[in-house]
């Protein structure tokens, strides 16, 4: 497995792949990463011949008040991970490879990009659309692998690789949990042992609400009042939002449907975390 | 050759080409193709083993009071231009082959766009950006052609191909002009027998322009003044903008340099016409 730098470097590396008529499937990551990051790899490993992991804390997703310099990084630890996997090539650019001077090109949707996460990181979309938009192009993969913890950020990679006509295959994979519910997270690092017990309200109050819809609710709004109202038993937990929306719109629902995304993010002490459910 | 409507016939044909390691060459246009285009395809051809041209009217570039339904249309004759030039491809979609349903998605920039068209069409270049990296997408380059006459939309191209990392590369095609020096364009159709003669002041102007420049003018106010008064002799005309700008940023200068944009919208009656120098 090969670690590289630059831009360049991935290019040779693919079109020498290309040109055997090997396929490239992509897992691009911020890194720390954890078995949620894990399930992309071996998933790629299964449908690729090559598999491109990139390891980048995307500046340009982050808010001025957000996490950008505190985000958790382990370069050693994750190459170990890769390779343990059989991954054949990390890119790990630096933000000066990725963003040259007099940088001014964006990547962004008019919908989908508004709703849940959007409201609270009104700038986080146009950087991801923006970064991925940019790593396709370096990477020129196949297929490429995203995680539905992300939810949002799944329904508008899917979107805009159909309006901007990549040909590139999207594959959304499951949460990955913790023994004991709390989906996989680079900022679950974040938690003191104390905010590390309340957290588990996410996955519990997610389960609640799959356990209602399972039983036949139809009121998504009763659906949504309800786990609200759990996650409010949590005195370190602050609710940023709770909301049934429609899976490829990400418009806010009042009926239970198919495909149905309810999805939350909850502030654990300082640490923002999303937990959510996809009904379909 | 052949013309195609769809994008999985591009991509079917670009595809077989690729894997028998041919280079693709492209020339995106709004078809009712003159010598201008011509230009573009004869190089297309000589640089490169196939030669795909895209002709679609894209309606994203076009403002709500602009030109769209009228903009001339001849595909019967660009097809025949096209093949007497050994193009390999037409790619002519539908509009809803290029923008379904539900499409949201853009590419634009942040500086730029603003100046110079971008003052008086405010969404034409998001409309351009979108809809060239959209078929950049879909044919898969190696070259992509593009006029000078369309100074900033070349500039903002090249720019917008290194940000966001398309590995292709873009290459700019002088001014193709009419015997008397009016610079060809699908639009000079629109023209009048008596706008058509008023039209010459745009490419008189520009060369009024170079003059003072070859001349040893550094004061670049002093050059655009003297082209605004020049145009304002013709009664027919009536200036959009004329401005001195940095080659590259397209950022309004004081002071002659290299590379430096000398450019000019003038609507002749109803239509509204471009023409430019490259300083450099």
């Amino acid at each position: 497995m090969k670690v590289v730098k630059t831009i360049k470097e991935v290019r040779e590396n693919v079109n020498t792949w290309k040109k055997e008529g090997q396929t490239v499937g992509f897992v691009p990551t911020m890194g720390y990463l954890h078995e949620g990051h894990g399930s992309l790899i071996k998933k790629a490993r299964e449908e690729n011949d090559k598999v491109v992991v990139s390891i980048f804390v995307n500046p340009m997703q982050f808010g001025p008040t957000e996490d950008l310099e505190s985000y958790p990084r382990d370069l050693e630890k994750d190459s170990k991970f890769c390779e343990s996997l059989g991954a054949d090539l990390i890119f790990n650019p630096e933000p000066e490879e990725m963003y040259k001077d007099g940088f001014s090109s964006y990547v962004d949707m008019s919908v989908l990009t508004e709703e849940l996460c959007g409201l609270s990181r009104p700038v986080h979309f146009r950087g991801v659309c923006t970064v991925v938009s940019k790593l396709f192009n370096i990477v020129n993969p196949d297929r490429a692998y995203f995680g539905q913890k992300d939810a949002q950020q799944l329904a508008i990679i899917k979107h805009m690789v159909q309006d901007l006509n990549f040909d590139i295959e999207v594959i959304g994979c499951p949460i990955v949990r913790e023994e004991d519910g709390l989906a996989k997270s680079s900022r679950n690092t974040y938690l003191s042992a104390e905010e590390r017990k309340a957290a588990l309200i996410l996955s519990r109050t997610v389960k609640l609400g799959r356990e209602m819809l399972e039983a036949g609710e139809t009121d998504a709004d009763k659906i949504v009042e309800a786990m609200k109202k759990n996650i409010e038993t949590e005195p370190l937990a602050r609710i940023d939002y709770v909301k049934a929306v429609d899976g490829l719109t990400m418009q806010q629902i009042k009926k239970v449907q198919k495909p149905m995304l309810v999805a939350m993010a909850v502030y654990i002490g300082k640490t923002r975390l999303i937990d959510n459910t996809i009904w379909d």
